[in-house]
């Protein structure tokens, strides 16, 4: 064990490895936490950082590497031979976090760490293979080898000597799995109730038999949603056939949840890579340059459309006014509507329930919004103002645009949903950029009508 | 155990509670997780489900409770008097579910249940009062009283029969908390090394030393951020003395995570109530309506500052084509900038390191996408419009719109950390409504510099 690092220990630590002072930063290094050095190594330079990797101990390491964002890892591993990393690191890591490692390397040396694993002639190793086959976004890809199984047979006596045995390879044993002669999931039985049990007593009178499993290819959303439903700290995977083969824990669903949320967080901000306060400068311009390029387009077509419209702004310039309020209303709108649909998506409460009642309700909450907007502003124009025509136009291209903005916020999002593909898409300056357009194109055509008709 | 809540289960079950047939819709509800009751209950119109609810036995009913949110849970319990509240369900409750739930009462209410849980003379009820003081944000709100406690001086074997006497009472045990005999938490043991430690050995010679712990007075933010870092299912929570006096289990702080990761993107995305797509019009209209009026008002003083220069468009009315642009522009770079940082914060990545640099970093990657953009914009100008003082004047305004608007995105957020407020509130419409005045008001000024000057 290890303890936390609190800000004094931070700076102390960060001062004996400015000036390279081994002697000092080792033994405050080796109590510390291996998400903490992962920390440390992140926040500092780049040989600073390496000068705190070799500090390490061989296991030390393998964990800190296993807490490492990808981009730190791969500097660290550069320095290393394929063969030494599989021998020192895939060797010693968690089958997830090998499998996680060994993905993140392009195809060339990925191709040469398989082949070291391969010579290695260790089974253990070679278990990490087969998890290289799921995509980032199965089941499979949080899933580890790593776990405790039992045949139904056995005794809780020897279901005790089996966790024993396997203690050392197996971190954060929660429960036994239970398995058939064919090695298909039959069960589990929790440690808490192992121990408590009769060690005489047989596997089949205590195990719990209907077990939340999922399948390798399952969505990993669906396998977080069911952990985080049913409150679990390990979730089962099992084939086709129903046989065991991993199982997923809490900490790395925790991870994954958070990952998620940030992602959707940052396509809603438009910014279309994962990226972190300490990312280079040019990672950071790379993933906020799209959305920005995106609205320049947008503004581009934006000033065409207003050109249509050159020789009613130059009767009437005032029209120009309320340019930014009709574009910025009918973002606003938009973007509230697909936020609360692709959160409903994400969060599974959508599953069940017609598409044309949520439209349904959408148009409900768009109209007494819009209205109400639609009757402050005509106040304000008949007060502020006193041009009737303005007024009236502001006012009913406000309604309009509030309405089919929050139609359309709540349609792209599932629409994309429908297709497979992630409807976060569909939010942040997508919407925002769409519903810019939609508002100014009705603004004018009321305008001119409005304007038209009156006078 | 129970059975998942297929599609197919969902629209049987669903038929039955229509129909009213209870016979056929009990053996079904009663196989099925509680969460998954709750799902139902949920989705089905009021009288359904409280059809459903009084389907359930006590312990169940309880179980679903729990899991309800907290609009659905007040329906149903506004039943029953304060006195059966607290004997059939509070009672029952784990003693964090059951605070949660007095809290949610309004005050006269949570008064009379107080007194209800006086009245029962039933210490385990007694406990969940001293629950009640814990602001919603404090680690104390996440922590129950359940769990197994035992002296350093036990051993393993007495250690064991500790857990079994607590078997019932405490759910999921996943380590035992070792304590001094001024109660003060001095170690853990994890159930994996107690069923792997031979029963006659000291406890003090296998237990982990180094525990990461939190007080009640802790931020649930730091509290959940301990878990995710450290990996750990259960925090314990000691008071100013190091006394045990609860702790805190993953279930609880993944959905406090999901809590508040909603509630950041619904802060982004226009909304200042944490809503769900199956609440009721006028909450989600509610729910929506501050940050239109908002955006109406930045609208208006939009259309204020826009008048200021009337002259100005009259004599270029080709002004107003780029208006949106601008506008837009603005508001999206400050969106990303202000979500890096919200989110950094949220990460605690952002902990350690200088103010000074970070906005030095923030102003490196706005002057490059400025630069970008200004530039193709210039370039399509210039080739479209081929107006130079139009292109240089939207050019230059969108390059400083840029970096003003990144840097604000930037800084407000830190601010109001700085002040304690939740930086997640100057993301989304705050934001793009500043940065869109900004926008303007330095649009126009390059404007008429730029037309006084070129003509």
């Amino acid at each position: 064990m290890a303890i936390e690092l609190t800000d004094e220990l931070f700076e102390e630590v960060i001062a004996y490895v400015r000036e390279e002072d081994r002697s000092k930063a080792q033994p405050l290094i080796q109590e510390m936490y291996p998400a903490d050095i992962a920390y440390l190594i992140e926040y500092l330079p780049r040989d600073q950082a390496l000068f705190i990797f070799n500090l390490l101990n061989r296991e030390t390491a393998v964990e800190v590497l296993s807490e490492l964002q990808e981009e730190s890892r791969s500097i660290l591993l550069a320095l290393f031979t394929p063969q030494q990393i599989v021998n020192r690191f895939i060797g010693e890591m968690d089958t997830d976090d090998a499998a996680d490692l060994i993905n993140e390397f392009p195809e060339p040396v990925r191709r040469q760490l398989i082949d070291a694993i391969y010579r290695s002639r260790s089974e253990d190793i070679q278990e990490v293979v087969s998890l290289l086959a799921y995509e980032e976004d199965q089941a499979g890809a949080l899933m580890a080898k790593e776990l405790v199984r039992i045949n139904i047979d056995a005794t809780v006596s020897e279901c005790i000597d089996e966790v024993r045995a396997q203690n050392e390879d197996v971190e954060s044993i929660y429960a036994v799995y239970v398995v058939d002669d064919q090695d298909r999931l039959v069960g589990l039985a929790p440690l808490q109730r192992l121990i408590v049990a009769r060690p005489q007593r047989l596997l089949r009178e205590i195990l719990e038999e209907d077990v939340v499993s999922v399948t390798a290819k399952t969505p990993a959303e669906e396998a977080a949603q069911k952990m985080e439903r049913y409150n679990l700290v390990a979730l089962p995977v099992v084939d086709d056939q129903g046989v065991l083969i991993g199982r997923i824990t809490i900490d790395d669903v925790v991870d994954y949840i958070r990952e998620e949320a940030d992602q959707d967080y940052q396509l809603a901000s438009g910014i279309s890579e994962d990226v972190a306060y300490n990312d280079a400068v040019w990672v950071l311009s790379r993933a906020r340059l799209p959305w920005l390029l995106l609205g320049l387009l947008g503004g581009v077509i934006s000033s065409r459309v207003i050109g249509l419209y050159e020789a009613d702004l130059e009767t009437y310039p005032q029209l120009a006014f309320f340019i930014p309020l009709v574009a910025a209303m009918g973002g606003n709108a938009g973007v509230q509507s697909s936020a609360i649909v692709v959160q409903s998506l994400a969060n599974d409460t959508f599953r069940h329930g017609r598409l044309l009642q949520k439209l349904g309700k959408e148009l409900m909450v768009a109209l007494i919004n819009g209205l109400l907007c639609s009757l402050v502003l005509l106040a304000y124009g008949l007060v502020a103002m006193a041009s009737l025509p303005l007024s009236l136009t502001v006012g009913i291209a406000l309604l309009t645009v509030i309405v089919l903005a929050s139609l359309l916020g709540v349609s792209i999002p599932l629409l994309l949903n429908y297709f497979n593909i992630d409807p976060a898409l569909a939010t942040g300056p997508f919407i925002t950029t769409t519903n810019d357009l939609i508002g100014l194109a009705v603004y004018f055509l009321v305008g001119r009508a409005v304007f038209d008709w009156m006078q």
